[in-house]
């Protein structure tokens, strides 16, 4: 980076804000898709009023800004992938600034990890539904950013069911607010929900105004065995279209079981072909148990043959073990996972998981499956040996093909994950010319520059 | 209209389908705003494609496009302002598509009517939350296109939070599709909630996917008399965040009553300072029952001298009958009610109910309020008398008044109508220099020509 720059962000921000040694750069290079793009420099400004001055700065400069959460995203939202400058929230941005019992409302900066807001409410007796898999690490910025999903999306819904207003900053360095603490407003377009899953490309997110509700005094844990997957799947659409709300209705399917009982030695049936995990929840005992009585019911028609409910938490915890260690188990079948969150309408669930074994079979690859089925959103985990050329060719080549499958069904290339730049070849799968030109105008629309967050997402 | 322009679209429509005479183009030239605004033809399209090559043309000859539901807008959102072409879906594109059991979701087209939608899918016991007091007569293509609220806002949210997918033309006739029958979808810029609430100014909308819910078993009305508004408001989000979810929480005050009471005869205390009616619903009576006994203990601890709950439907529609005539009522106030529908954080009530009997009392004019206060939306209504001119002046200047104290409560200009032209003055009392100008580029980006709805939204 030219010495210019460097002295502009070390005055803007002090010498332990502004980051241009190596190390930092090393730091800041990766996400959780393993790959490594150094950015130039490494920026931790302490309120939005320098993130303003950032990116004014950039914007004249033509230097990239890539906004930073924790660094946990699965398509390389995070990463430099044109170089530029980092701008962490971890470490100044970081604080809840308020919870505001009377209206329900948390007001927190874009650092805040997800799981402190959701104890920190929790303690209030109110309740953050929104619980990404990442939910002890990422941040609500990135949640914001991508849209993130979780378990709980089934009954709650995503992120951005919760986001009311937001604060942030253009690439031009004019700060804009969006949405209000109301729970309706319709003055102006709606920014709030451009913003949400807009991946970082159109605007510095500084602040963000959530919704919050009461939280559920109760909670269940149903477990059932199935002799097949398409069996399972039937019974998740079978289950939601008959008006039980499940918390979440998470399966594994007989890989991701084999998996789990060959790594950890549960007592799991490794002849099952699936098994479904759910929840349910509420303020009244007769409410949940008559739930339950509905999922049993339905599971049993749908081919399972062993139905357990948890007496208590600890068997509510050994239930969900299962589910919560596949992701990792699952690692025994291949060095590299080509881990896709594919989503489709419930119904089509049966129909794709049909799909997604005659993909393996074709390319004899082993491809476990797993999710949030109560969604629709099923990750599909192409196993290979990352040092077999040809193996990996297979794997991209079965990736490309269950997309295609996925689109075919109604689906869609993400279900929470984004699309970054681990997706962007596939967009053309999904989107026509003429959204892709309005995907374009509407990034020119805030960011004439291109330099937030460029070349993602396919644009 | 220049006759090329006419002989173009019979020719594309048919005679019966491309209207240019003078009658037609009264019948569509007012809204609920009684303003009249002449257009130059009214074109009733048979699908999409038709409404795409309206499109094209009307772009590549800079004609102005209004499409239009029912015309039952408060705003002015459906009204020719700059003359140009109507499009209509009342004639053909009408009709509900799908009702979709297994992934509980609908697909109409824009001149589906809500009560239409609302009666089919509760027959099959769903349930399409959504309620704009206009439910009867208005659209659904005009419920999105302004983010419709209604009664059951407070427990179920609003339009915006039921549309899972979209099909639109742009201003140039390419047709897009915008989200997934899927809960989850984070592939592209959020189309979906761009297109809700902009008011036909960036895309026609051709189709919409809007989610279902189960339909709840049971519902109870429950009816509160206070002594003061101040109370009423504080027992109103004092219910909210005990976690109880009333499925509506309305409001009369003082001036209300009276209307209703002189007009109608129900026997209601005149000198009450607010009624406050609430239905709850669910599955099982216990839960309904226990959210009744939380409720009464709110608002007995604020004021409530007289609780009723309602042994039947007879009984709750006797109830509801001073909320649904009190908007008729109150005309009798004066021959011009200016009508706002602003909208605080529900904790705000008390404030701002105090600070709009300070303005009534300033510009010595009546001022009745009713509405949501469950999610703090607040019809205000200015009474003047038409043809006193300075009467009429001193109301508007109220309602400015009023505008300013809402956004420094932390609230919008609008909670469910939108901004049309009515509003569009206030525009800059609620945003900065900076939002206007992105709300302008979003408009380009999409409309580069600004034939869709032009001048609307202050913009």
């Amino acid at each position: 980076m030219e010495q210019t720059h460097i002295n502009f962000f070390k005055k803007l921000l002090g010498e332990d804000n502004a980051y241009f040694d190596e190390a930092h750069k090393l730091a800041y290079s990766y996400d959780a898709t393993r790959k490594v793009f150094k950015p130039d420099a490494v920026l931790f400004p302490k309120d939005e009023n320098e993130v303003s001055k950032i990116l004014a700065y950039c914007n004249d400069n033509l230097l990239p800004v890539i906004p930073r959460g924790a660094g946990s995203g699965f398509t390389g939202g995070a990463l430099a992938v044109s170089g530029g400058v980092i701008i962490s929230f971890e470490k100044h941005m970081n604080k809840i600034l308020e919870i505001d019992l009377e209206n329900m409302v948390a007001v927190v900066q874009p650092g805040v990890i997800n799981m402190d807001l959701q104890k920190k409410v929790e303690k209030l007796g109110l309740f953050y539904p929104p619980d990404p898999a990442s939910q002890t690490y990422s941040t609500i910025g990135g949640n914001v950013a991508e849209n993130a999903g979780g378990m709980r999306a089934s009954k709650y819904g995503i992120t951005k069911d919760y986001v009311m207003a937001l604060r942030a900053v253009l690439p031009n360095g004019e700060i804009i607010r969006a949405g209000k603490k109301t729970i309706k407003d319709v003055a102006g377009y709606n920014l709030v929900g451009i913003l949400t899953a807009s991946e970082g490309s159109l605007a510095v997110i500084t602040e963000i105004t959530l919704k919050l509700i009461a939280k559920p005094k109760l909670k269940k844990t149903a477990f059932g065995v199935f002799k097949s997957v398409n069996e399972a799947m039937n019974a998740v659409y079978k289950t939601l279209s008959s008006g039980v709300k499940p918390v979440a209705m998470e399966f594994l399917d007989n890989l991701s079981i084999k998996a789990v009982e060959e790594n950890f030695h549960k007592g799991l049936p490794k002849d099952a072909g699936a098994i479904l995990i759910t929840d349910v929840d509420g303020d009244l005992e007769i409410s949940l148990d008559k739930d339950l009585e509905i999922i049993e019911k339905v599971f049993k028609e749908n081919g399972c043959f062993n139905f357990i409910v948890a007496k208590d938490e600890k068997e509510s915890n050994d239930l969900w073990f299962s589910r919560r260690n596949c992701s990792q188990a699952i690692t025994c079948y291949g060095s590299l996972k080509i881990n896709e969150d594919i989503t489709v309408p419930r119904s089509k669930l049966p129909a794709l998981l049909e799909k997604i074994n005659e993909v393996s079979k074709k390319y004899d690859v082993l491809i476990p499956c797993f999710g949030h089925t109560g969604d629709g959103n099923v990750h599909t985990n192409v196993m290979v040996d990352k040092d077999n050329e040809d193996e990996v060719k297979k794997g991209y080549a079965a990736i490309e093909e269950i997309f295609k499958i996925t689109i075919d069904l109604g689906g869609t290339l993400s279900g929470e994950h984004g699309i970054g730049i681990s997706k962007a070849p596939y967009m053309k799968l999904a989107f026509s010319d003429a959204e892709m030109e309005l995907f374009r105008a509407i990034k020119k629309a805030f960011d004439p520059n291109n330099i937030l967050n460029p070349n993602k997402m396919g644009l």
